[in-house]
């Protein structure tokens, strides 16, 4: 009665957003890793060699995956037969990442990507699955217009919108217009990868920069809210967002703080929460594996959510909200919170690959 | 030709600010410090007995404070004769605070106060001497209304407001409406005084809620910059502020991220950094020993300004701007830095105390 | 073919050791939360309700003690019939605690303590499971003297310790002499409970002190290495250990560098690693549930052990051992970590009950 | 009256130990920096440009050396005539900088280094000033050797040792033997330059290890200890010294643990305080400018020394000792701490080359 596993492949699989994939792959129900890709010099290597000295997991390298000899990512002609789809994790030259996922696609790999390359590609869905699942309808157009045959691209967005997101799709989706949020982010380090951040950055400090996260938070949400029409992607321009991202001395989880204004209609506190409460969505209903039971968690406590206190809810997926209250600028004030290398990066990307299978886009 | 300096008096001088006081106040030009005052467990052990392993300065207790007998600082008789003023850190129940500050003052005791309680009291100026000098002129109303003769409150606002206020009031004084504000502020751990914020709260963590300070953080504003009419201050309400306060691991520095709307007349970015780079006021003017030289001082780095890097711009005593940019919803963004203990509260009472002392009040 | 679960108590459940208790016996194979008890002013209240606010664990409150009335612990009598023994994690005075503990033991009710009160208490048992088991066969002679019937106290050594004792005792159970060990620990700020360390002292900082560890970590180990003579400990006099004790920014994990001299015999490094890795011991015999399948981890990468990679090793309840190198002092060098609220505290004072429980101490 | 100025260079200027060196010198009252120089990548840029972005003192960039072009510190010939000596600050290769160290000695421009390339060279005095002032008379047996004229090369320890072996030094001066020692240290980050440690790395985390860190602080105190014999140095190989390093989360100030056995003759606690307060040395007769007024600060406090609150004792330039105590293995145990970018890296180097001066080295 059990299903054979599917073999995955991963791109980059050496870096921090790749070892969390290996981490959070071991003992999937439906995925087993067959195939793990880096960059030119980890190639030849076993995995556990290429990442001898920087596995930054806080549990051992899978027993599975420590002897799969590292692939060079650039070829694609070495995950024929390994795999049958790739998450993407890759990091380096945007164009560069641009061109190898294609290639992935090109012979008949999907790829699922976590990098920023592809976002705002046309015919790419940019995936929250709890938002847009219905996005993955466009694949067919992608297809097409590419000449692939079972290959695609699907990608997520960036981590920093994942803590606020979702809470205000479920406000959009209960029958409120959003016109106005203003965010300010306080972004845990592991978003940098390692090394990433300098500790002398990170010690008594923090950084009220990062580059080029403003815009992402700003400029994905549109596409992620727009709709496709006649094949092709429209934007959610109605909702304007301004986002300030900050670095903050903490290892996992982004805080963000978050002023929203409603169009004419507007819930009361009690109703918001119980629209939060009661959110349920598409990854809940196919039951997919890596799905979070409460999408959208609301904590009553003064002083939640905390990073540290809350980032592992529901496995790392669900998005932790706190401080309703009202704005005395806007309408509403609270503060959300998710888990940015899990929800916000391998395990989204997870729950896009398994939405894709519950909808056969891997047959 | 070196005058006699004036003998103040420190009330609360054994908690965290009333020891900033102490610091501070080391080698000050106009002022010494003759009488330390804090809760009767402490009255009758010389201020080095009483903190005796709660000394929370960098720098040693200075030799002249340390055989200094702390009195009572509930009893107003033991100050008379030892101080022509005093400074309050006190702690504590409200009322009790608004009744023995009221106490001082009716025994011709002027109250320079760092304490929330009087700060919307009718006819006690709330100060920050850049923007609102010309408020000590309720004193004489102040006065008379509680009969009193030489003695007198005038207090300073909450720590959280300073790191946003002044360059937001200069670009008032340059003629520019503004309407409304969002901000988030990133709060250091010293602004609640020790022991304060549990460490297990700040290691890999921060925490989204201080009590009472976003409350503050919106209201105090108005009464600063309000106007006096008939004797009495008439808020501006016409300002909307709303403001998300968070505690993270930083020793010193509150770090605001702000968004702000002008009325119809917008400055463009340059024009800003101008106003702010030529700001000067009455502290600059009346050359007060605390006056920091340029009071707010733009950084052109990308990443700034960063707490430990830049708190300690102009001896703790000037606001750091940085990150000017276009807001997607309002009209601008910027973040805004300042030393919370010095600035924000010992340093600012100082600050507060030159400009009652240059104008004539203490005589 | 189940076991029915045996009901047990948590004396002290509100505090940070209580609730790490709580979080870890939910779902224990043979155990289950049938009654809690704090100070008499969280008495009378749901559990729920007496850790409002100040609830720590990572995870929600179980659901199976939320609604579970709190009883004052120091009336014995609200345990009867609700529990067939108690962990005591109770805190303040030391001699209150005692008497307590006895009371608890003199009503047939035997007990599991974390707290120091009986480390030293003739004819109680200081237990490390894979190191002295055999300790708690002076039980017998212990309700004897006390004239109890199945009441009972057996107590868990410091957390300091844990880091170092087992590597340590796993030498000299391989026939090598251990006389003299100098130790340094680092020490996460949650063994000092909620609030605990104050965050100035731990933000950019370290703290060379903490009252009555050093002690503790150079006493207590020769109890646990001594043994039962004529019904009475006769504690090991040979060894001398001096231990410098520093608190650090870490949340969990202790951190110990060691140096050790051996007697005449010494073996060399590779030796030292063989009999780590292949040291078992009584809980592992036994299958304990909260036993470690291996005790001590040698991990060969030069940088670790580090807390927050190591600590969870094994649950939690795996000692990590790292940098074995010869001394320049003494012969060996090494660093060793373990869990201090899981292994060093809750789940080590789990892993006794189960030892006496498997040595039928509570039929 | 004044002393026209000596117009120094920094090798390795734009680095952190080099940014220390610019920092402390301005208004130095002998110095004056009139060279930079860095790696080829940045030579022709001005010193503030070649800084940009990278600049992490708090306090910013000296005015009269922000406009200083960077020379490349490979080519000895743009250092002719504009300074009369440098300090070297270079990384890299340890043989490169030999090489280029000794290409300035030869050109008549004395280096006085940071670099751990020649500190076993021979003839090459390895300086704590309070401790072997009197090994810069090993210069002229260098110059001679080398057949240089005015120029010579002076080195000063690692940061790690400065945390203790002062006043171990102080003991062994008093008169007693010192025979073993060992240490750990908590050593800051700083220590790691930047971008150094990653934040991932120090965020609820410790680190136990720094590469050739503990072989460094165990073997330069026996060249720094030693003596001069027929030109040559002995190493005093009769002290025995084992040291565990680690990294903590500490911007600056190294921490060390120190258990320390004497030779037969052994003083009492009080005797050692006595000892350490009435310490001092050639510095402070000489009233070298950078030299502490009293070298070893013993606090009475039981939790300090602490980095935060001692590491700027004495501007950064005295060890401060705490916590003396009898050692249950050796005799006696203490805590020591310094500043390590001050005291232990360029304070250390500017407080050499005021010895050097006044010593006539310059002439």
């Amino acid at each position: 009665m059990t299903m054979e596993k599917i073999r995955v492949g991963v791109l980059g699989a050496t870096g921090m957003v790749g070892q969390n994939y290996i981490r959070l792959l071991e003992n999937h129900p439906w995925f087993e890793v067959g195939y793990v890709a880096a960059s030119p010099n980890s190639a030849g290597k076993t995995y556990e060699e290429a990442v001898s000295g920087r596995w930054h997991m806080n549990t051992d390298i899978p027993k599975s995956v420590r002897k799969l000899v590292v692939g060079d990512a650039n070829i694609v002609e070495n995950a024929v037969g390994k795999c049958s789809f790739v998450f993407s994790a890759l990091g380096g030259d945007k164009n560069e990442i641009k061109a190898v996922e294609k290639s992935y696609a090109s012979k008949d790999i999907p790829v699922v990507s976590n990098c920023s390359a592809h976002r705002h590609t046309e015919n790419v869905p940019m995936l929250i699955p709890e938002i847009n699942a219905e996005h993955i309808e466009i694949i067919p157009a992608q297809k097409k217009a590419n000449s692939w045959n079972k290959g695609f691209i699907a990608v997520k967005p960036n981590c920093s919108l994942q803590s606020y997101l979702t809470p205000v799709y479920a406000l959009m989706k209960a029958g409120y217009i959003v016109k106005r949020i203003i965010i300010t982010t306080m972004q845990a380090v592991s978003g940098a990868g390692y090394p990433g951040v300098p500790s002398l950055d990170m010690v008594d400090n923090i950084v009220p920069y990062i580059g080029g996260e403003e815009e992402k938070t700003e400029d994905e949400p549109k596409k992620i809210l727009g709709r496709i029409e006649n094949g092709k992607f429209v934007y959610n321009e109605s909702i304007k967002i301004s986002a300030h991202c900050n670095r903050v001395p903490v290892v996992d989880g982004h805080t963000a703080c978050v002023s929203l204004e409603f169009g004419s209609k507007k819930p009361s506190l009690e109703e918001i929460k119980k629209i939060w409460a009661e959110f349920r969505s598409v990854p809940q209903e196919l039951k997919l594996p890596f799905a979070p039971s409460q999408p959208i968690i609301y904590r009553e406590e003064i002083n939640r959510p905390q990073p540290r206190k809350d980032r592992d809810a529901d496995k790392g997926m669900a998005v932790s909200i706190g401080r309703l209250r009202e704005c005395k600028v806007f309408d509403i004030r609270f503060v959300g919170l998710s888990h940015n290398t899990v929800r916000g990066a391998a395990g989204g990307g997870i729950l896009n690959a398994e939405l894709l299978k519950a909808k056969g886009f891997f047959d």
